[in-house]
């Protein structure tokens, strides 16, 4: 089989703060300079005017979930769970939650993001999406076993049968990574057996941590430790650990995400919606720990827009801090490129641009209204100025999944019509 | 002339909550109903699938500071001003001021805003933009003595030129306020005159007010009260004052607020990006006070989509007062209609879709990526899953500004070029 090329020229490329060319062979990014040779190249894409960086990466989703997009809203966290989301969630199956996935992915590509990484359930009609729609996924199942030994067995094996199956597939677009749901979901037997199985199958790990101050009394109450505390002393806590919210932290906590290299996903949006706190982002970077951002599920966000969710973020330490200068455009974009690549172990492969990573890319369109005129430094106008929609054109592992913001390869219109479907039978359910 | 008319088809009207057509007649609804007859009318717009609300209202902004979007991000508020904002704007001109105005109207009318409040110089240029734009507008002069009488008594005359020149223009679009900056930019004597005019002049009263700490530390150390104390004690308060930002409010100030009927403009995107503060507005609206929405200027926000200002504003009231009930969809959708219409003195004629009322009206596409599916309150979709690009079709004063999504009466490309032009030759005379 002979190389598939795609020339990008003239892009303004944000991490070398000039205009440049770029192209693609395959599935990597091969050279990047002034001029390229357009000789035999097989596709050009013109990216005058357009800012080229990283396509984004989402640390914490739950991308089925997108199909309870404003089911219920403005409700306290119990209620929303208890009266809403849960009765939901008992009539999925792996169809419904294939076709939440595809609508999510239709999002993600046109907001520009490339790769995000899930918890949930039917795992692998998830995989399938993410293998059609053609973005990056780091998949896990969401273990719950409220300290009953037969559910924990059956969690882990089914959170090991999606590793056998999915792990590498859609040319190696997917990893999976165990999933074990929070502290709180989860006992302690089972956090410290998906730590030795994480070590043996060199697996990273997926969790929910201090979410809520409700979290925090519960296992402080339970454990005599704040969840950090606890969950360095049984020892689960390493690089390889993706902790998303991290919400309520007390400095010895940040000492011991330090300590141990733990990653943490940022969801500014979701803790806000469901009024769960302001996590000490600022703080964090402060000490040098890997922040990342993630939307959490559209049910409580209601988008993927990582532009709005970066934004968000910036805005939202900025006045809880009282600093203006605390997490600048520039910081909040590594949120969504090389920091996630790092959160999610990939960023010898993702979250740059730099010849031999994968041809992950997006480009944005600076010639719209809310983009004019350029600001002094580009990150801020795509922070602080733009949404998902200036989003003009999306590559994932060397393939176009959209240009001039139209799809070439996912049908939307059939996708929408389908998600339609489902959550009216999924209402009628109830 | 013969009458102009329009028959807006099968929209889903947010405030009715049902499937229903729209009939305007030159500038007015005339007609809402399950059939209307399409016999004569003049141009039909199919809304199938788009959701019909009023026209957006932004109660504070500084329209022509669109041109200088990004120019300085991530500062100390003193920085922000001194060293970017007012070396920039002492070569500002009435052609720089009109180019912004009209880079601003562009954005306006493709995120859904018909009518905006401003305060700002060489006001007659930016009315001029407005005229062309075909949008609505509530113009103020920035009024500034420093306790100088002479300047102060040119200040006066200026803002009573703009209302001799400018009010009840543009067909009626274009109303005239008097706008002294602040209370510690205004000296009492300019408040107090001011006051008398208002009366006088049944002009309404444009004003910043409690936007930083600082303020208030200043307002107490020289008057011995806070600012709204202090406004009252002097008589300046009153049902036709809009206050700005409104951030750091006591108990006491918010009796005022209320007792005196102002109207507050909230802006939260902007208190955030210069870490100023978060204004209660929940308590406000406990308190049965006007609270209406607004973006800031584009420099320090750094857009004017008031969708995006909506979901910001209502997710820090749930994360700042750990209360996920408060500052529901709805309520956010007040803000930014009939309340913003209440704040301007004109919601007899715009601000809620009835009969009689002046056609400001826009269409929200619901066939997006991020707004399938339907939210089981559409107002969530609008809120929580929207920004302003989701936008088609905006309306004012029975004018099709924007159609699928296009512009129909500026020229964007145009204005674009022109404000590049503009913000580098600004740039190269510092």
């Amino acid at each position: 089989m002979s190389d598939n090329t795609i020339l990008i020229k003239d892009a303004f490329i944000l991490n070398r703060q000039k205009i440049q060319s770029l192209l693609i062979k395959n599935d990597l990014i091969c050279e990047i300079s002034d001029e390229i040779d357009e000789s035999g190249v097989d596709k050009i894409i013109d990216a005058k005017g357009k800012i080229l960086l990283p396509g984004f990466i989402n640390t914490h989703t739950h991308l089925s979930m997108t199909l309870f997009r404003g089911l219920a809203d403005d409700l306290s966290l119990d209620s929303w769970l208890n009266d809403h989301i849960w009765p939901m969630e008992a009539n999925l199956n792996g169809e419904y939650c294939y076709i939440g996935a595809l609508l999510g992915a239709v999002e993600l590509i046109k907001s520009g993001t490339t790769t995000f990484s899930d918890m949930y359930f039917y795992m692998e009609d998830v995989a399938r999406a993410v293998d059609e729609a053609g973005i990056r996924a780091v998949l896990s199942y969401g273990m719950i076993d409220f300290g009953d030994a037969e559910k924990r067995e059956a969690e882990i094996k089914e959170n090991l049968t999606l590793f056998e199956n999915c792990n590498g597939m859609a040319d190696g677009r997917i990893k999976v990574f165990f999933g074990p749901h929070s502290p709180y979901t989860a006992s302690e037997e089972l956090l410290i057996k998906v730590r030795e199985l994480a070590d043996e199958y060199n697996m990273g790990i997926h969790i929910h941590v201090s979410e809520t101050q409700k979290e925090i009394n519960d296992i402080s109450a339970e454990k005599g430790l704040r969840p950090f505390e606890y969950l360095d002393k049984i020892g689960f806590l390493g690089p390889d650990v993706v902790a998303a919210h991290s919400v309520w932290l007390s400095d010895e906590e940040i000492e011991i995400i330090k300590k141990n290299d733990v990653k943490i996903s940022h969801n500014p949006c979701s803790n806000m919606k469901l009024a769960s706190g302001i996590a000490p982002v600022s703080k964090l970077i402060e000490n040098d720990i890997c922040v990342s951002i993630g939307t959490d599920g559209a049910s409580s966000n209601n988008n993927l827009d990582l532009i709005e969710e970066l934004k968000t973020a910036s805005l939202l330490q900025k006045v809880s801090t009282l600093d203006p200068k605390v997490l600048t455009s520039d910081e909040a974009i590594e949120m969504a490129t090389i920091k996630g690549a790092e959160a999610l172990g990939i960023d010898d492969e993702v979250g740059s641009i730099e010849v031999g990573k994968k041809a992950d890319i997006i480009l944005i369109d600076t010639d719209s209204a809310n983009m004019v005129p350029d600001s002094t430094n580009l990150s801020s106008n795509i922070i602080y100025s733009a949404n998902g929609s200036n989003v003009d054109t999306t590559i994932c592992n060397g393939k176009i999944l959209m240009e001039n913001k139209k799809l070439t390869v996912l049908d939307e219109q059939a996708i929408y019509d389908k998600a339609r479907q489902a959550i009216k039978e999924l209402k009628e359910a109830i």
